[in-house]
Formats: C-alpha cells, sequence, structure tokens
C-alpha cells in the first residue's frame, strides 16, 4: 500500500461499516445516531485542533487534524460522498491537470 | 498526476508560497497575517461545513470539506508539518501496514 | 439603566434594526444576509473566544465573549427570540426562582 | 428576584463552586479537568446552536444557546472575569450609560 491512498482505503473501510451493528465499533454507531452526532465530531475536533495549535504542540497537532479529517471522512460517507470528490475539488481550484474520474456515485 | 498524490502536490504549492511576498496570493496573506488568522479559517470553515450538511446540499459540502481540508493544509504547512504526518496518524490507527518513512522533517 | 438591562435593551436595539435598510447599519446587513451570516459569525467568534482564553488575556476574553454574545443576541432577534428566554431557561436549570413572565412571544 | 440578575446569580453560583471537590458537581468537574475542557465545551456549543437554527427549532435554540451562554459564564469564572465585564463592554459599544462600577475585580 502505498501511503497516499490511506484516504481511499479508509473510506473503504467507512462504507463497510455501514452495514455493521450499530454497537459493533464507533463509526457504526456513529452512523446509528445520525447526521447530528458527525457534526458534533466535526465541529468538536475542529475546536481541538485551534487549541491543540495555539499550545504549539505539533504532535497533539498532527493527531487532531486527524481526527478532523476522520470525521469528515465519516460525513462524506454518511452522505455517499467520497474523500476523490473533495480532492478534485482542490486539484480544480490549484490547476492541478489530473481530476479522478469519477463514476457515478452519487446516483 | 494520479489523484491520490493532491494532497502532497498542494503541500508544495503551500511550501512554496512561505517565501512569497504577502500582498502575492491568499495564502502568502494568511501566513503573514500568522497563526491566528489560519486558526480562525479553521473554524469558519467547520461551521460552514455544518450548515451545508444541514441543508443536506452535497455539492456545498463538498465544497466546505475542501475549504476546512485546505485550511488545515495551510496550517500544518505554518507549522511546518506534512500532510503525510496526519495520513500516517490514520494509517496508524486503522492497523494499515503502509507508513511512510519520514525523513526528519520537523528537525 | 442599571447594568443588568444591557441584554434587554440590545435586544430592542436589535428589534428596530429589523426595519432598517441593508446598508444602515452592520446589523441591518446580518439581517439581509440571512440566517447562514449569522450562523457563521456564532462560530466565528467562538473560536476566537478559545483563542483569547488559550492566550490568556483577560481583555480580549472580554472583548470576544461580547461578540459572541452578541452574535447570539442578533440569532434570537432575527428568530423572534428574546434574551429573557434563554435567562428563563437558565434560571429554570439552577432552580432559581425568579423566571420571567413571558407573553406569547413566539406566537 | 428580577429576571435580569440571573447572569449575577449564576456568577455567584460559579463562584462558589471554585471551592468544591472536583466530584462534588459538573461545574466542579470541569474546573478541575481545566480551562481546555471548559474551551471544548464552548466550541461543543457554538455547533449545536448553529444545527438548532439550521433545524428551524426555537426550543432547541432557546436550550442552545443557554448551554452557550454557561459555558461561557464558567470560562469567565475560571478566569476571575465577571459578566459584568461583558454587559459594560456591550454597554459601552452600543453608546449606553449605565455602564457599571467596576471595583479591581481582577487584581
Amino acid at each position: 500500500m502505498k501511503h497516499d491512498t490511506v484516504l481511499n482505503q479508509l473510506a473503504e473501510v467507512l462504507e463497510s461499516r455501514k452495514q455493521a451493528p450499530a454497537d459493533s465499533s464507533y463509526v457504526a454507531k456513529l452512523y446509528a445516531n445520525g447526521l447530528d452526532s458527525i457534526l458534533k465530531k466535526v465541529g468538536e475536533e475542529a475546536t481541538e485542533t485551534v487549541m491543540a495549535a495555539k499550545d504549539g504542540d505539533k504532535d497533539k497537532i498532527v493527531y487532531e487534524v486527524a481526527d478532523l479529517w476522520f470525521h469528515t471522512l465519516v460525513l462524506l460517507a454518511q452522505q455517499n460522498l467520497h474523500p476523490d470528490d473533495v480532492l478534485n475539488e482542490l486539484a480544480r481550484r490549484f490547476g492541478m491537470s489530473g481530476l479522478v474520474e469519477k463514476a457515478n456515485r452519487h446516483s
């Protein structure tokens, strides 16, 4: 596995947990609790990222940004979106050439 | 370019802008204004992600998550951190095998 | 004027600005731009409160909490709610005896 | 008790709990856990206020704004600040005449 496929691998994991019982994992519980519980975590982790950065603690920044990205990945999965959608949007903005072909993911 | 290198390419762009004059780009201005201005944007974009999700507007969710990830990438660059640090942390948590070798980036 | 009527006086000011043209004041512009613009400010000011507290700067904490309360007051006004609704809720939770009589404000 | 003294009464309650053992109440526990635990709650409650407003649920808005104000009051108390400091700042901005006399609260 190459490092840069981490987001895609995580997306697969998150997709697979949609079928799992609510008490089988942290993510399954987030799905079961619904959109608001996921959004609450996005807000929380953003605040914790800010606090870690104000502390100037690099390990904590990495940890909290990982938490923040993770919960946005859960949000994307819950909405039947994919990290490639976000990466394509970033590539588009910055004039990068390699937009990912999208199958009709949202259909 | 493969899609999954978007984060790394963006990290290079963000690194290169550190040398640029403050009025040469949006990012150069964020660097010049300092950490608080970057953190303020992280908080803002998290709130806008929450609002987009409550609207159930998938295009807006992608757009706002892109904004949120982008400003966390600016934060990482400003702190001499790299998206691979975050991807490694995510890979570690989920037992993925492909941790990226890190040169002593923070030294 | 007694100090503790500040919230009520502010609520009156905010109510009166609902009739004003959008370009007549900051608040009139917030109303004109709609709910999302107000909520975006609530999120922003919460983040700035967190940053001020991490800086340990008491003057800035007071300033940012004032900003945060102010924008929640704008939210209440925009929703035809009143600071007394919030104060009553707080009084109720803490077993305070002096709940304010509410006329049918929301009807 | 008049309704508009709710903030001052709450400030007294919050002050008194500073002496209490950490396991004696929710607030005592927040103090014991320190500034970051309070700030995390400020961020959380701001996000929940935004979500309640997007739902257009007036009762929930009142409830979440009460939560948000409450945790900012805990922050003020923890920093040896007082709601009057914030009310004075608001009064000053809006040209209200009744600024509260401050004893040297912060000294």
